[in-house]
C-alpha cells in the first residue's frame, strides 16, 4: 500500500509540475509560446508517461475524480479512497511548491497573476460565468470517467489504455481552457491555488464539487451501459 | 441493440463538444488560441479516445456516412443502418445544445458568428466555391472510409485502428477547415448547423450528399481493391 | 502485383493530397493557421493512416527513395522497383491536379505563389544554398532510411513501424522546410512541380538525386551495422 | 559492441541534428515557424523513431545521464558506461558540425544568436536564476529516468516504451525550454555549445552536474519504490 501512494504522490507531483508547469513557464513565452495547444498536450503527456510507468503499481489515478468514479464503478475498493486522496494533494502540493520555486527565479515573475489556477466568473479566462463553468467541469469530467472506464474495460485492446486516457486529458485541455483553466482534478487546483491568491482558495469549492460529481457520474453511466 | 445506440448517441455527443467545442471556446483565444491546428487535434482525439472505450460495444461510428461506407463495404448490416444514423443526429444534437448553454455564459458570445457550422461560397471559412468543396468532402470522405476500411482489416495489426482512424479525422481537418469548415461527417454538420443561422441549414444539404456519396465511394474501392 | 500497384498509386496520392494541401490551404490561414508544424505533422499522418491500411498490401512505400533503399537494403526485389515508382509518380500527379482543383475554388488563387514545390537558392524558403539544400536532403533521406529498415526489423516490436515512420516524416518537415520545403520523396516532388511554374521544374533535379542517394546510404549503412 | 556503440552514435547525431536543428532551422520561421512546441515534439519524435529503430541494438540511451542512470537502476553495467557515453558525445558532436554546414547555408546566419545551446542567467532564454535552472535540470532528468525505468519494466506493456519515454522528452521541453533551453542531456548540450560562443561553454558544466545528478536520482527513488 505505501507502495501504491508513494506512486501516486509522484504521479501527481509530476501531472501538476508537467501541466501547470508549462502553462506558468512556456504558454506566453515571447514570439514562439507554446499557447494552450502546448499546454493540452503538456497535461495530457503527464498521465501517458505515468500510466505506463506506475500504472502497474497504483493504477495511476492522479486524481480525486478519477479515485472516486472508479470506486463508483466497481474498479477500486472504497477503503482506499482516503489515503490515494491524501496521496495526490500532497504530490499536488509538493509540486505546487516546487513550480513555485522555479519559477519565481526569473525576474519579474508575480504568482498573483494567475499561477494556472482554476476560477470562474471574473477569474475565467474568458470571463465564463458560474453556470457555464460548472457545466462544463462536471460534463467533462463524466466523459474523462466514462472514457477511462471504456478504455480499462477487459474488452479493451491491451497497453493503449495509458495513451488513450492521456489524450483524453490533452482534448478536454482544448476544448476547456479559456473556461476555466481547465480543472477535472481537484488535486490539481487546490496545487496551485494555495499560490495564486485568496481569489483562488474561493473558488476552489467548485472544482472540487464539479470534477467529483462528474467522474461518479460519467463512471455510472458507463455501468448502466455496460450492463454490469 | 440498445447498447450499440447508447454507445453511439454518447460517443457522437463526444464528438461534436469536443471538436466544435474546441473550434468556438478555444480556437481563436486571445494571443495563446489552439488555432486550427488545435481543433484538427480534437475532432481527431474524439475519435481516438471513443474507439478504444465504445469500439467493442458498438463500433464506435459517429458518424452517418461511416455507417453507410461500412454497409457498402460489407462490413456493417443495413438493417442496422436507420437507427444507428438517428442515435448520431440525436448525440450530435443534444452536444450542440450542451456546448451552446456552455458558449453563451461568455459576455459578447453571438452564435451567428459560425458557431462551427459548414458552409460554401461566402460561408466558406476560406471563400471556396460550392464545386471545390464539393470535391474536397467528396474525396475527403472516400479516403476516410478507405482508411477505416483497411485499418481494420483482419490482416492490420490488431490495436490500431482506433488510433489511425482518430489521427485521420486530424489529417482530414488539417487540410480541409479552411475550405469546408470540415465535415465529412453529417451528423457533426446539422448538430450545429441549427444553432448557426438559416444560411447553415440552407447549405446543409452539401454536407449529407458529398459525405454520405464519398464514403460509400472510398469502401467500394477498397473492396475492388482487396478482390473480396 | 497490379493490387499492390493500385495501393502505391492511391497511397501516393493520399500523402501529397494531405501534405501539400495542407500546406497550399491551411498553412498561412488567416490567423489561425496551421503553420510548418501542421504541415508537419499532415505529412507524417498521410504515411501513419496509410501505412495501417494499405501496409499489408504493398508495403506502402508512397516514395521512389524508400522503395530504392528497400532494394538497397535487400527487403524489396529490384525487378519490381520500376512498376512502384512508376505508380507512385502517376499517384502523386493525380493528387497535384485534384489540389489544384480545389486550391482554384477559392477567389484570389495562384499556384506561381509556390504551391509546396520544393526549391533551393532563392527558391528555398528560408535562403539556404544549393550545397545546404543538398546536405540536408540527402542526409534526411538517409535517417529516414536508417529508420525504416530498423522499425521494419524482426526483431523491432510489431505494429509499431507505421506509426514511427510516419513520425519520422513529421520529425523530417519539422527540421527542414525552411531549408527546401522538404522533399525527401521524389514523387512528391514532382506532383507539384508541374503546377508551380518553370523554376520549380529546373530545380526538380536536386529533389530527386539528393533523396534516392540519401535513401541508398542510409539503407546501407543500417545493413553494415547489423552485419547481414 | 561496436555494433551498439555504432548505433548510440548514429542515434544521438539524430537526437541532436532533429532536436537542435527544428529548433535553429525552423522555430522562429517568418509567420509559420514551429515555436517552442514543434521544437518540443522534434526532440521527442527523434527519441520514439530511434528508439523503434535501435532500441534491439543498444537499448537507444543517446544521453550520458540515461547510460548513467541506468547504472544506478541496475539497468546497464558500469564496465559499457565510459564507451557509451563516448560514442554519444561524438555522435552528437558530428550532428552539431552537420547542422552548422546547413544553418551557415542561410544569408545572414550567425551562430552566435545561441545555435540551440543551453544557458542560465543572462543566457537562460527567460531570465532563470543559476538556483532555478539547476532545480529545473535536476527535477526534470530525475523525472525522465524514473519514467524509463517504470516504462522499461517488465511489468509494463509490451512496445509502448519507446513511444513514452520520447514523449516524456516533449513534455520536459514543453516546460522548461524558456528556463535553460532544456538540456537534461549532457551530450546535447556539448555538441552545440562549442558553436554558441565562449559564454556557452563556461556554462557547460551545470549541464552535466545537474542531469547527470537528476538521472541518477530518478532512478534511485524508482528502485527503493519498487523495493528491488
Amino acid at each position: 500500500m505505501l507502495r501504491k501512494l508513494g506512486a501516486e504522490l509522484i504521479g501527481t507531483f509530476w501531472l501538476v509540475l508537467g501541466g501547470c508547469g508549462s502553462a506558468v513557464l512556456a504558454a506566453h513565452f515571447a514570439d514562439v509560446g507554446i499557447g494552450l495547444l502546448g499546454v493540452s498536450l503538456a497535461f495530457g503527456l503527464t498521465v501517458v508517461t505515468m500510466a505506463y510507468a506506475i500504472g502497474p503499481i497504483s493504477g495511476c489515478h492522479l486524481n480525486p475524480a478519477v479515485s472516486l468514479g472508479l470506486c463508483v464503478g466497481g474498479r477500486f475498493p472504497l477503503s482506499q479512497l482516503a489515503p490515494y486522496v491524501l496521496a495526490q494533494v500532497l504530490g499536488g502540493l509538493l509540486a505546487g511548491a516546487a513550480l513555485y520555486a522555479i519559477a519565481s527565479g526569473a525576474v519579474g515573475f508575480d504568482s498573483l497573476k494567475g499561477f494556472a489556477a482554476n476560477g470562474y466568473g471574473e477569474h475565467s479566462p474568458g470571463g465564463y460565468s458560474l453556470q457555464a463553468v460548472l457545466l462544463c467541469e462536471l460534463l467533462l469530467t463524466a466523459f474523462f470517467l466514462f472514457i477511462i472506464m471504456g478504455v480499462t474495460d477487459q474488452e479493451a485492446p491491451a497497453g493503449f489504455a495509458p495513451l488513450a486516457i492521456g489524450l483524453a486529458l490533452t482534448l478536454i485541455h482544448l476544448i476547456s481552457i479559456p473556461v476555466s483553466n481547465t480543472s477535472v482534478n481537484p488535486a490539481r487546483s487546490l496545487a496551485v491555488a494555495v499560490f495564486a491568491g485568496p481569489w483562488a482558495l474561493n473558488q476552489l469549492w467548485l472544482f472540487w464539487v464539479a470534477p467529483l460529481a462528474g467522474g461518479a457520474l460519467g463512471a455510472m453511466v458507463y455501468r448502466v451501459l455496460r450492463g454490469r
